[in-house]
């Protein structure tokens, strides 16, 4: 069991096949679901993936094009059908303002709930949590494209509980302030947590790329990720396309993600003209030793770094 | 075989469910396809049922509420990705222009074919073609909605090859003048049609309601239809929400679709709230001999009247 899991509700580029929808990835975390994208089918998969309609949510879109944000609508519609009471924040480039507005205006559907649009005008943090970050990455493509990083802050260290006894805590309330990292006072004297602590640990890093060529910036953004969603629309044999077009092949992903030191690397995004995505994967693994090929309703846990390599789920 | 079946590519209303998409009906008749709605999802269905991009088309839309209509963007899109030459015509009510027109600019989609959107502004005749006509009958919904009716013209009446060869007519291209209903010259005589041909056959009418309540006019509209497609929401025991939110019980439906003297009546846009559709033919056929609860990708081949019953074509 991990409380942190990617949902991939819809892999294919531009138009849906038989077995993949538009993009859309949820990340599941800790009772609260961040999603990235909504190509138009995105509000049926998320049913279909059981993820609750009424549940805490934050929604990124990278970019203004119809297969990525189009779902936005349906699912915005839903979720008031279904009588939706919690805010919900959506964060995207410019345009996305006047997208969903424009089109709440002339679809005339009420909303039951307070939507805020956040319009992303440059790099860095656009969501602080108590406990994550998410900043924005502009990429390279036709229109204002941002990949999204989502940085678990640090957690405090391993808790010795000798180290407490020792120090004449009593057990209880006043060491569960300690684990969470608040200093207690006991008989006057102040008791810091990094006296019953090991070192903090380093929290998951994941990013999502959107569309995009491979760039030194998005490298640099993407450095260290326990997980890289990263767009691989083509095959080797059309690395012209993915230049002409400005997105990568999957080769040109695993280098990125090589380079930047991805534990593992997701492939998505995937042209339509391809049946069979396995030479996706053939093609990374000889630059990346770690890759997997996204598939709708895929699900990816995402252990501590100091628990193992993100693992795809037995599918029920 | 039949050149003229409905393909039903979404049945749910308002929310899709796991076997159900939202509203859409292709009518294909004589190599065209005349879309009806498109609701979220519709491009995916579009291409299940191997209806072709790049077909001679129009399509009409009944009201601009998002789960009739979203589905227009990802299919004009989907169009121009797989290089659509030919022309489109788009109807519908006040706002299509807006909506069609504003989002091609907010999602910068380039179209590679001729797109004309036009408004539907009062009942009449929307389309008149050689040998069909479209009209559109206002319903009664919160917004605008139309009903929108296909109507063949006659067709000449049977050939009698006697006659012909008694009017000393010859075999061959001028037959087949006469028996598209041409008169012809013959030795400086002219031969009409009337003197080789019985009397003219009625065309195929169909119906599809929109959202709406039964009204008077509406039973008017849809009068002596081989199919009627209507709007059937609720069952009787949801006859209250039916008045409320402006829809119809299966009931209503048949009853509107008996004193129109419809031969066949395709009940659709079911709400997600029941599992089970086999009630609401339960309730319609109370009223009606001959009623059809339709499914996603459903297909209903029209005969000419003096061909028999409209029949559900068997799944392949």
């Amino acid at each position: 069991m991990t409380d942190f899991e990617l949902v991939f509700l819809g892999t294919s580029s531009a138009v849906p096949t038989e077995h993949r929808g538009l993009s859309s990835i949820a990340v599941v975390r800790s009772g609260e679901i961040l999603l990235f994208d909504a190509g138009e089918g995105t509000q049926r998969r998320f049913a279909e993936a059981g993820l609750g309609f009424n549940k805490k949510m934050k929604i990124f879109i990278t970019h203004m094009h119809g297969d990525h944000c189009v779902g936005l609508l349906g699912l915005l519609q839903t979720m008031s059908m279904l009588n939706r009471s919690n805010p919900l924040s959506v964060y995207g480039p410019p345009g996305l303002l006047s997208f969903v507005r424009g089109n709440i205006r002339m679809l005339k559907f009420g909303l039951t709930f307070h939507l805020e649009v956040n319009t992303v005008k440059a790099d860095g943090v656009v969501v602080e949590e108590k406990d994550y970050l998410v900043s924005a990455c502009r990429g390279e493509h036709h229109i204002t494209d941002y990949a999204y990083v989502l940085d678990e802050k640090e957690r405090p260290g391993v808790f010795h509980p000798e180290r407490a006894r020792r120090l004449g805590v009593p057990e209880g309330e006043l060491w569960s302030k300690l684990q969470h990292g608040e200093p207690i006072k006991l008989n006057g004297e102040k008791v810091y947590p990094s006296e019953v602590l090991g070192p903090s640990r380093p929290g998951r890093k994941i990013a999502i790329s959107g569309d995009t060529r491979p760039t030194v910036k998005l490298r640099r953004c993407i450095k260290g990720a326990n997980v890289a969603v990263l767009d691989s629309t083509y095959f080797d044999d059309h690395a012209d396309k993915a230049r002409e077009h400005l997105h990568m092949t999957a080769r040109e992903a695993a280098e990125m993600a090589s380079e930047a030191g991805v534990k593992l690397l997701v492939l998505t995004h995937f042209s339509s003209r391809y049946e069979d995505v396995a030479p996706y994967v053939y093609q990374a693994v000889e630059v990346h030793p770690n890759v997997v090929a996204a598939s709708d309703q895929m699900v990816l846990e995402v252990p501590y770094p100091d628990e193992g390599l993100p693992r795809v789920k037995p599918a029920k």
